[in-house]
């Protein structure tokens, strides 16, 4: 299992008239996060994509349990609970902020694909080797 | 059922350097799509809103089947398929470009609340009211 | 003078916990009104492209005079004051509510640029051709 | 003169199909950047609203020099050159990219406003108390 953790700062921006982060708002933290994630193995998104990969979010789920507010510090938890085998991948985020109450449940799949054609293929061998590591029932 | 459809043309700001519509940007092509499902039945969320209720979303759930990009011509359908019984309300959504390409599926649901309290409540009476003839079943 | 009109309706999305339309959306607001423009002269900004030029922005200068609220409706006024002589355009905008109050003054100033290179071009001869009937003082 | 400097990472979400950050997407830093510099003074534009004064912006200028990337990390200088003297502040912002390059120029007037009233107001005096110390020549 491979978690990290990542802290946004809501911005006024994010917030709508309820006075609280408009729910459209939290794909872009799963975004951060994901990225920041990945950030941690070694290696950054930007670089894959340099690399000719590129990952579109396919599916995602999210479960609003109570509201984020302006100025809330969020952490965010990215788990990836097994290694990939094929062309998906799943994150599973938590945001919780600053009084580490749960606020937010979030499940992403992404597709890895080749840039120019969108062809499936499968994770980078880079990125596998830097994810091994966290998966050690696998070998 | 109730099911209505809105135009959404898509922004050059909606758009990522995939050269396709953000993912996090349906939420709010989802938002769009029910105030105005709300407005064809003869009221607006805004006077719900006035009126003391308001809807936080509180589960979405998004699948991403074909990219939609700048300038296309969205349809999004909208389906109420039950008249809600209690405090929840789910709408249903589907995204068509201009060729008539199903794009992306959507299902939000949302609460009634109190504004102030957040207590939950129950559809407000002129609502179902204009609701019900969609529901000839349940009479 | 080439003048056009565009309705925007206020999105949720848009709102922030001041209970008026964020001022960073306008923006979007100016960008939408823009594209509206081009296309009432008979061709599209994703044309443009396709045929090689984009304009990016490097200018704004914006006067927020009165707020926008929830599910307003806008009418996006766009101004070309003068047919352009270089690779810069000037698009003016006001933005008044159903009231016919203005709220908002935008000032945007684009550049032609060459897709790849980013060099400095000028207006594509078919968008000239198509402007040049509302500017009679030139010919 | 009271000067502040803001760390940003550019989000997938924040660049559109130029592969570059929209254009109206660097209100949000400039409001982020203006947030971490009364935070940096040990008050917060939260506590400011909780106190009820608000700060709507009134008037905001752009240009845009150079584009940032998706995952650049940026630099957002906030400059406060002179103590306001009535309802009116100025915040004049600079952003660099991580090769140290200027990207983009902004400023950025806001009012002191009443919340209920949007009655015009001045600053209030913790802030102004605070601010004090960097303005040595008005003493």
């Amino acid at each position: 299992m491979f978690i990290t953790e990542t802290l946004i700062r809501v911005r006024y921006a994010e917030t709508d008239q309820m006075n609280v982060v408009y729910y459209g708002n939290y794909a872009q933290y799963f975004e951060v996060a994901r990225a920041e994630s990945i950030r941690n193995l070694g290696l950054t998104y930007k670089e894959m994509e340099s690399a000719g990969v590129m990952m579109p979010v396919v599916e995602m789920q999210t479960k609003f349990l109570r509201p984020a507010h302006y100025d809330d510090l969020l952490t965010i938890k990215t788990i990836m609970r097994e290694l990939p085998v094929d062309h998906r991948i799943l994150f599973e985020h938590e945001v919780f902020n600053q009084e580490k109450k749960l606020l937010t449940l979030g499940k992403v799949t992404l597709y890895f694909v080749k840039i120019g054609s969108f062809e499936k293929t499968v994770m980078p061998e880079t990125m596998r080797n830097l994810l091994k590591p966290f998966f050690p029932e696998i070998n």
